[in-house]
């Protein structure tokens, strides 16, 4: 197993199998020591915050597979915080997608001379480009197209998947009691295939879940969905 | 005959018949003294660009009404620097549309990584809120309907005129030996109707015009169209 990527939360190793094994780290995205799953650096060291990501992702992961949609995940070893994923294609040099259910974060700092905080959104899809340089830029669905990034076709299909797999999500953590206010998705293609299938992981570090109103940390929500 | 509104470029006055007359002034947007129709601020004050501002407005005002498509424009008068238009409704706070025929400016600022500048783009439009404290942020189709700026038609009509009143600003360039890089409009809709009409100016502070790869500034091109 080599070494192929140091990531800002994750590192990425090849297996002689083909595929890839994620090895999550205790580092979370943020800005002046406060987590931020909009945030772009890595702001701050949690201990536990690796396992706890890598248990959530799993959860999600398996829930996802179960209703039928794909992704790269194919197992964890929660003792080595180890993911193993098929080997697959970014759009782009990566592209992360936004599904919104209330207003907050960017959104809200943008728009928020037409909105009020947290009010409802329709899942609406968002994406922005992975471009460090460059404050990681948002793009329209035509843009995408524009810039050869996607297909028109692989457009619809993530918006497709990332309104159903929002869902599955939210519908989890509703059963728990928690509200899902936005979500951030990275997709991609397996290895010889055109197929737009959801890649990287699903953990608190990349989705804002609040409970009564009250912003959840990604520790906590690993707590209330797996130690109660 | 009363003062409403000081906006950067224009002052607006109310008239007795229910129109407004626009007065345009010298000062163009811009930052640390250079022209730059992209920016957010007052940069600088050029003598004579309200003129030629105005002239250019008259000019493409009187051949979009020839190709049968309403604005709110009715007369200019060019000694008093004056435009009458009929009142109209902005979206919004105020919206703004740009049509890219060629990757510059911020566009190419975001997507550089992806697009070379000044590559060919196929009447690409984007929409940006007008808001000075939020850097005028950009916005998609999607987002102008979930926070009722447009609705969904009037987007779709907006799109649809702006590609139309681009190829005539466009066409007009080029038969004078020039190049229509992009264009921003602004749309609203006229008192007691639901139309959507192109408002506010076209002139050389609103586009990026080039020759033979060089960047025309407005004055420079109020010139090459009337003064040959």
């Amino acid at each position: 197993m080599q070494l192929v990527y140091k990531g800002k939360t994750k590192d990425v190793y090849s297996l002689e199998n083909g595929n890839y094994l994620l090895k999550f780290k205790d580092d979370v995205t943020g800005e002046n020591g406060v987590f931020d799953p909009g945030a772009n650096s890595v702001g701050l060291s949690i201990e536990g915050v690796g396992r706890a990501g890598l248990e959530l992702s799993q959860f999600f992961f398996e829930k996802i597979h179960q209703a039928g949609i794909s992704t790269h995940f194919v197992n964890a070893n929660l003792d080595e915080q180890t993911m193993e994923v098929k080997p697959a294609k970014v759009f782009g040099k990566g592209l992360e997608v936004i599904c919104r259910q209330k207003a907050v974060g960017s959104f809200f700092r943008r728009y928020g001379d037409y909105i009020e905080e947290a009010s409802d959104l329709p899942q609406y899809v968002e994406f922005t480009i992975k471009d460090d340089d460059r404050q990681d830029p948002p793009i329209t669905k035509e843009g995408l197209v524009v810039l050869n990034i996607l297909s028109a076709e692989q457009v619809d299909r993530t918006i497709e998947l990332t309104r159903q797999i929002t869902t599955i999500v939210s519908d989890e953590l509703k059963a728990h009691g928690l509200d899902l206010y936005d979500i951030k998705f990275e997709f991609g293609t397996l290895k010889d295939s055109d197929e737009v299938v959801l890649i990287d992981e699903i953990s608190g570090g990349n989705m804002r879940v609040y409970k009564d109103g009250q912003y959840i940390e990604p520790l906590k929500l690993h707590e209330l969905l797996f130690k109660n």
